[in-house]
């Protein structure tokens, strides 16, 4: 098995042409071994998916799987503005999965790493009595002292997100009720940036090495659960404008479907990948000029960060009125709607 | 509950001095950040441990298991002669471990690590529907081009392993058959070489700066199993004297208990942290000196590195006689004795 899978892990670094020199040892010792680069520090973080909690094999095929696992992980490091660099996978798993299936997971995991130049340089495999865990840990650089941090923004500073927050868990949610297995396809977007995620790469280390921007995170928690994450336990707060939120058409659609409101489905639905990211009013136009030479992701100022409200986030609404939002991000499948209905 | 286990690291690591200045951002943002130490390349490595496979909660409390855990980590950094420096953990858990359980796991893991110097930086935990799983990634250093492989050794070089090989396999025998849970304490080193390993960090780091010995390998697999990792696939192989073999009485004893051979034990019992490596013959003297200046333990000369029998291990007996030993390390509860009764 092990084998097998390290000559899945040679085939892809071959077909993407990946530089292999940066790792000195890879999958067969003790520990893999890496080179720093000299100027840089070294980001880690890892991600733990467990079967029938974070996916269900009926929805996603094990390639794909592979792959969002990837990505999860590789969005971290592109919220601190890194460039990633290798990983390691630790898989438990029980009788159910085939062979082919873990080969497959493995290639769509490789697969997604090579796209960013990342290589797959250990892992460990053991059995489980039911079921598949797969934890990804991920290990990137940064120029020293250039990692941007989460909860660094500063008063005064204004607030974007990419992209169109709650698609990816509208999708989670339409999966579980079983809309999004339809054959209109009218969901297909939302259904697809659950399942296939992409992580904001590019974005990332564009708006990092601007040194324009002053923090930044990724919505995985929800856009609600990061904005907190911004400011928890803080002397600033976030004041966020309602009619700034990039509310679609087809969310509102899929929100009636669900029994929601979509205002709550983009708040608080969770597993985007997205980037939020604050900066000072004169680094706005760098910041947005380095974003958009990287990219055509969509972007939105959505906000401020505010003094007079420490560790909070306030909703204001289009007569200036301004409430606290209740942050319970990720808890969002039990909730009881509180932004509305 | 992530908070309280960040209170823990924080108490850990100010109860242990630890430098947190080595770590740029530890547990709270995207990923954590590290700075290498210039000069050093990055080691890194992880493993997954499955209650019910690796682990019985009914044998060990949270937190020797949270303990074992770590040194199981620390130990392949051992292996490399390596300097650990930081940890990831994490959890997928059932509704049964209690929330102190967690808490003591984190603790003893903690603890473990910080008297090696190493602090846990990041994490995350996830549901399961039963049971726990664990999977710590370590990341350690060591000086550029200085990191000692597996299968490097040359014809010529001699063997030696240290400690009593076969001891933490045989303490999990003895835990699965009720054995070792006796009143006696006859067994007691077996079965505290199961539940409560030690890596030898020291002893590893002492060998890989001496630069005298080719190749080094910790014995997780078995003595036979890591023997193998030593050849397979190369041009040499690894003639093993029986009779230098570090038998004692209580493995002997603990064998007729089991019903098991004791040589097999000896040879195939997994779970052993103890350290297997070679030097060429002139560099023999300096690598003990470097393994002594730094330990007490006990160091045996068991064999050697031959050329005419490639990949193979090869048992030695008295009678000069050479049979070669059939690998399969970990598989060693379904054997049936391939080396004698």
């Amino acid at each position: 098995m092990i084998t097998r899978l390290r000559s899945i892990v040679d085939e892809v670094s071959r077909e993407h042409g990946l530089d292999q020199d940066r790792v000195a040892v890879g999958i067969g010792d003790d520990t893999a071994s890496l080179r720093p680069t000299p100027g840089f520090e070294t980001l880690v973080t890892c991600d733990i998916q467990v079967d029938g909690r974070h996916f269900s094999p009926s929805w996603i095929s094990a390639r794909k799987l592979g792959a969002r696992c990837a990505s999860i992980n590789l969005s971290d490091i592109a919220a601190m503005g890194g460039l990633p660099r290798a990983a390691l996978v630790s898989l438990a798993l029980g009788p159910e999965p085939a062979v082919e299936d873990i080969e497959e997971l493995y290639r769509g995991l490789c697969e997604t790493l090579a796209i960013h130049d990342t290589i797959l340089v250990g892992g460990n495999i053991a059995s489980l009595f039911s079921g598949l865990v797969i934890d990804v840990t991920l290990i990137g650089e940064v120029e020293n002292g250039r990692a941007v941090h989460r909860d660094t923004a500063a008063a005064g500073d204004l607030v974007w997100v990419t992209g169109y927050p709650g698609s990816a868990g509208t999708g989670l949610q339409l999966l579980q009720t079983g809309i999004g297995h339809g054959t209109t396809g009218k969901y297909d977007d939302f259904v697809r940036a659950y399942l296939e995620p992409v992580a904001r790469l590019g974005e990332g280390r564009a708006l990092g090495s601007s040194q324009a921007v002053s923090s930044m995170i990724d919505i995985s928690d929800g856009l609600l659960g990061d904005l907190y994450h911004m400011v928890e336990g803080r002397d600033v707060g976030i004041a966020i404008r309602e009619e700034s939120l990039p509310l679609r058409e087809q969310l509102k659609e899929a929100a009636i479907d669900l029994g929601r409101s979509p205002q709550s489905l983009l708040l608080r639905a969770s597993d985007d990948y997205e980037l939020l990211f604050t900066a000072p009013p004169a680094n706005a136009e760098r910041a947005l000029l380095a974003l958009e030479t990287a990219s055509s992701v969509a972007v939105w100022p959505i906000g401020e960060v505010v003094a007079d409200a420490p560790g909070q986030v306030l909703l204001v609404g289009r007569d200036g009125r301004r409430r606290a939002a209740v942050p319970h991000g990720w808890d969002h499948f039990t909730e009881d709607d509180p932004d509305g209905a």
